[in-house]
């Protein structure tokens, strides 16, 4: 092996601009650039630390494609990835796809598939052993209907018709759990306010949360019940909708539709949780931060994570086939 | 340079064992992997992608090392990060040294200089071109007191007394806004209720409002002031130590503690914004779910991260000594 004053002395500059070149530094020619990378190749001089790491350290590296790293749910489902990679002494790489700091919409299949072709082919020019590709919402992903050279696992999301392990949560029983909750506090006449109508969340939670009040024989009236945004203008703005004489209870599909309600009830000078039961889902910071709390759905977030990293573990310590799963995680109710 | 065909025969295996020896994998023996590594080191063989992207793509990649990714103004301070190397087509790398996650003290120097350390090794054996250590509240960083070869940006904190380029908030002309906000409503009697006593922010935020209210003939009254933790609860028992007669406004040294002070003031059954006025710090998301909203500052973090990111940039691109300048971005007063 060549050391690095030898590779120097060959291109006939000095250690430092090899480095400069090596780094990628902008302060050397082109041209100057180019005869330093290409001795490199001709001398097998190794410019970085990858063959003594690999020789010490056989550690592997996995990749994490997150969607928004923004989002409150990725970085709980990531410290739960790291938690259980810590243990498996796995390296992760993170590539941040940035979709809504970047102003753009989930829902563009077409720009959705370029940024993740772009963020796989970064990852595994990083030699990554696997790929997490963290979701900013369940949904199907068709992104990895392409064979790669490393297993996928997808995280709170789905797979699309190829067989890739899968991790997210159980919208059905948690919702069942969360009317049941209602229920036993006596309200026939509750509200729903769901989040957008395309939504896989919304829609299983509208379906479970039907059939639980049809279960218990107590009238589900579609008129007390409204699609809509998941952020807080839109849950008031559906509040005035729904809220018809008599309605006693509303379940909102998540925290922020919960507070937009509280909203309504104060400009109206009702009282949340004396005038009407308002419960929520997720249980994000701010449901503990509205006065009184709200009962809410705990989304298994660290869990998603820890189960998503160890079915990696499985895929590449063990035979592929045997080791393709999907897991739904039920929802803790939080009663406040 | 051989072809990783040739190694495979060199090595009498086939190139899925060397694969699996690169990417290591547990399915081959030790003996197998040392054997393809040692050849791997003779003939120059080149196991990654790099070269070729030395050659096409000589982006330069920035390591990010980021005390608790969990924390809220992490993911912030990333984004002004990522959004700035985007443009200036940088890639970043992050590594999350999860110091609370992994139930640590962020002031254990022993502690944080090891994991400084180890992330500092990890990032430059992959080729990071330079390093920003993001941290999770400010104070004086003393990890990077040994010269490292890629260059060091401190985002969120103080170097020590080496010369190291950061971006930090500037407390001292924040709380002085704050303060005058207050007395600009007519207070004469107000409280503070500080964080931690050994935190710069605390202090500094603690000296500001002392001296301004001195520079408006507003006595000062220590017993009105006191230092505590900085959540929820440690702020509601604050508030019953200084909220005493005749105090009509009590400034929070963030919007955890403003959040315990309105618990306290629903306990003795007292109405925050009309019985007593409560301002907080951070604009942390909480501070818009508290009844009233509560006014507070907006910390810059996504200003702070893309000032990190520039002044890597210029230290990159220019001479490191004329590049080392630090910078304290003013926090936002937030009317509500």
């Amino acid at each position: 092996m060549v050391t690095l004053k030898e590779l120097a002395d060959k291109c006939g500059v000095s250690t430092a601009t090899v480095s400069n070149a090596i780094n990628g530094k902008s302060n050397i020619s082109e041209a100057t650039r180019l005869r330093i990378l290409q001795m490199i190749e001709e001398t097998g001089y190794k410019p970085n630390f990858m063959a003594r790491n690999l020789r010490i350290n056989p550690k592997r590296t996995i990749g994490l494609i997150i969607e928004e790293l923004a989002a409150f749910s990725s970085t709980l489902i990531i410290e739960g990835i790291m938690r259980y990679f810590e243990v498996q002494k796995y390296e992760t790489i993170l590539y941040n796809m940035r979709v809504y700091s970047n102003s753009n919409w989930i829902n563009d299949e077409e720009f959705m598939q370029t940024g993740v072709s772009k963020a796989v082919g970064e990852l595994l020019s990083k030699q990554v052993s696997g790929i997490i590709h963290v979701a900013e919402h369940s949904r199907t992903l068709k992104y990895y209907n392409q064979s790669l050279p490393v297993p996928v696992v997808i995280s709170y999301a789905y797979p699309d018709e190829r067989k890739i392990p899968y991790v997210s949560i159980d919208d059905e029983t948690s919702t069942a759990k969360m009317a049941e909750y209602i229920l036993s506090k006596g309200h026939k006449k509750i509200a729903m306010i769901c989040g957008l109508k395309d939504n896989l969340h919304a829609q299983k939670r509208y379906n479970s949360f039907k059939r639980v009040l049809n279960e218990h024989n107590v009238p589900f009236d579609e008129n007390l019940c409204v699609f809509t945004g998941w952020n807080r203008d839109a849950g008031k703005e559906a509040a005035a909708k729904v809220l018809k004489d008599g309605v006693t209870a509303v379940f909102c599909h998540n925290d922020f539709i919960a507070a937009g309600v509280y909203d309504y009830l104060y400009e109206h000078n009702l009282q949340p949780g004396k005038d009407l039961l308002v419960t929520g889902f997720d249980d994000h910071i701010v449901s503990t931060y509205l006065h009184p709390q709200i009962t809410t759905m705990r989304l298994p977030l660290l869990e998603i994570g820890q189960k998503s990293a160890e079915l990696m573990d499985n895929l590449l310590k063990n035979n592929q086939e045997s080791c393709i799963e999907g897991f739904e995680i039920p929802c803790e109710l939080i009663k406040r």
